[in-house]
């Protein structure tokens, strides 16, 4: 089982077991002293380790819809020619039958909450009570929108907070620093401050912008989202590969929790010049969890994916192989990934008082054996199908590989029947244009 | 099922079906077509996708004993205070227990082929004769063995080529230029020649190995294949990321038959400064092939990770999303690999004529839904872990996901009790030097 230390060091202990009570870890013992315990169910996983639930801290839960729609294009492109007109096309029925599709893929992958950022959320938000996960829900929102748009992201955030028995949190939800003007991001910082509220935003995500943002206003997007006063909110922002050096102090000094979400496998499809800076981010104490993007651009939401890749491309972008071990890797999966959502006293280590978000990991396959360093064999040769057993708040979502809550085939089957009409893209209309 | 067309562009056909008989694709026909016909056997691998089987084109197989054993260190550290000590203590039996182990992790994961470069490859040759698999085999030799090492490198290519009913094939396998002097290079040219074999090797690794080899010799490595006559013969080179500019049109005039094996993972974790430049050797018509490398720097045989790793690393490399598409990575997958292992005619294709080394793809799961391009579903969202069936020479080698001739189990349990003297590093020797 995988543990955290006080000093946060990642550690594995043997025969271990976990007991659960009322959604809750009660205590963290061992095989032998729960022997005799009753217990209203008992999983037996020897052979297998267990995990926190890894976090998907960036996503569009309901775009599995769009998997494989917009393929091998730039980053204008994708937006400009597919995504968006698409987009304009999109009914709550489709949010529903997309995110029910992304919460099985997730579950499957050993997926236990994510942090999305979308539209219809209500949607999400049912989805989310169904299937039993955990989420950090926000409705997105352009300034072109007009004032509505704010306002509906408000009035979820306050609607949803706490729903589905806790498991469900909220965030403002404004698209970004370049679809977002100043005054509509100063207005939302201060509904965070005034209603409690983080902020969950894309900011930076690739140097064009910063360049961009630079040559209109002088400032970069991390520098916008300190004079509208976000940096004084909490603030999950996706992506940052576009944040510069020029950044750093100004993160450094934010009073709000700040956290970056790194998805790295979309940056390199986008053939983006620069990945997330992790190294510096750590330096200055903010906290990067793991993410996927939409699979409209990712192609899967394969959390695990994004771990083994996050230690590859930090090692590679830094030039040094000794960065970003494996134990760092699951850091970033675990304690990080937990606080850049909000949550990083609730999940994200396997101890008593922490929500009973946990997953099973089977290492006998041929490809995880023998195992040298268990951390290794986790971020380097194992995979999310791998993961036979998710648990949320202490139900079993997926048993033996089985997703009990969610109707694949159903779903599938519904959501293909409609896609002729979600795909269309003759109307010409889009629900945004993408211009840094 | 995937298939080429007369210029090898990459299509899919629909309910197709593939008659195979005395190992060979018989007939390429549709489902309803052999409704009623005869057969010994009938897969029904509806919801499925038929694929030729992947090739690994350039792998260590029985390292697979060492996964995870050097994490995290620069190349040198890793040869040097690690792997080549530990091959010192390297037996016959070790090797048996790692070659079946890495053959059980390959099936499992569609790869019917691989071409391996490593030691008592008597061993591994009985493996591949076991397991069923398609394999092209060289015994590897440094000069420092003085000329028994050359020797015995052609003995065992005479000795095992056309083994086990065909699938053995054999290759030269002088370790790089770096390990082997020009004398030995130029006796293996010659006698690769006389016995029409082709040479498996290290080359250009990485840029430090480049530069190396031109401050000492004032030639690339490359440039040291030419001189030597090694590329008078057909020529497997390993990785190739220290390919420079200068290498191209030594390679392009290069009479023998040049191909390329590209295992991005490992370049990522040791962090080396740059990649095979796959583009630059398309321009000059050199096939590249996938592969995984050992898994001792690699921690897996994942020859599909590979091929997503090269779609998503070639983007980033060139700065260009609209590079190497699904479809490209999936004819380096298939033609290309087959023919840098010397198989162009043989296998690669589902094709009448072709041996039937084939494998079957479920896509029916949450994270391969819906299909809007199967090319990218294929290759963004399916993993190793979807290959359902796995057939080499007509004969399933892994139905349903159930390996059929290997035991992991009692392969596992044999090698664990190896382990410590497999791994101690007490005697302070080593099989070889890391210094380019």
């Amino acid at each position: 089982m995988l543990v955290h230390d006080e000093e946060e060091r990642i550690g594995f202990r043997q025969d271990a077991a976990v007991v659960v009570r009322g959604g809750r870890i009660d205590a963290v013992t061992s095989a032998d002293a729960v022997t005799g315990l009753a217990a209203a169910e008992r999983i037996d996983a020897r052979g297998q380790v267990a995990l926190p639930g890894l976090i998907n801290c960036h996503t569009h839960a309901p775009m599995a819809a769009l998997r494989g729609l917009a393929e091998d294009l730039p980053t204008e492109e994708w937006f400009n020619e597919v995504v968006w007109p698409v987009e304009a096309n999109l009914t709550e029925r489709d949010v529903t039958l997309g995110a029910r599709l992304a919460c099985a893929e997730m579950i499957r992958a050993g997926v236990t909450c994510f942090a999305d950022h979308y539209f219809a959320m209500d949607a999400v938000a049912a989805v989310v009570a169904e299937c039993g996960m955990r989420a950090l829900l926000g409705e997105a929102y352009f300034s072109s929108q007009g004032a509505r748009g704010r306002q509906r992201s408000l009035e979820f955030a306050l609607a949803h907070r706490g729903a589905a028995g806790g498991r469900i949190t909220t965030a403002l939800a404004p698209h970004a620093p370049y679809t977002v003007t100043d005054a509509d991001l100063a207005a939302t910082a201060g509904l965070a401050r005034a209603h409690g509220l983080p902020v969950h935003l894309h900011a930076a995500e690739n140097r064009d912008q910063t360049d961009a943002s630079l040559a209109r206003h002088g400032v970069t997007p991390i520098e916008v989202l300190d004079r509208t006063g976000i940096l004084g909110a909490d603030v999950l922002i996706a992506h940052g590969t576009g944040i510069t050096e020029r950044d750093l102090p100004v993160l450094a000094r934010a009073v709000g929790r700040v956290a970056v979400a790194t998805a790295p496998r979309g940056y390199l499809k986008f053939a983006w010049p620069t990945t997330t800076p992790v190294r510096a981010l750590r330096e200055i104490g903010v906290p990067v969890g793991l993410a996927t993007d939409g699979a409209a651009s990712n192609n899967s939401l394969d959390v695990w994916e994004s771990m083994a890749l996050t230690a590859l491309i930090q090692k590679s972008t830094e030039g040094d192989p000794r960065w970003l071990t494996a134990r760092q890797a699951l850091h970033h999966a675990t304690l990080q990934s937990a606080r850049a959502v909000g949550l990083g006293g609730t999940v994200g280590s396997i101890a008593p008082g922490r929500r009973a978000d946990l997953i099973l990991v089977d290492l006998t396959g041929p490809h995880t054996r023998p195992v040298h360093d268990l951390a290794a064999t986790l971020v380097h040769s194992a995979r999310s199908s791998d993961v036979r057993t998710t648990i949320v708040e202490g139900r079993v979502l997926m048993r033996d590989r089985e997703l009990l809550t969610l109707d694949v085939p159903g779903t599938v089957a519904e959501l293909e029947r409609r896609l002729p009409a979600l795909t269309d893209r003759g109307h010409g209309r889009r629900v945004q244009t993408y211009d840094t």
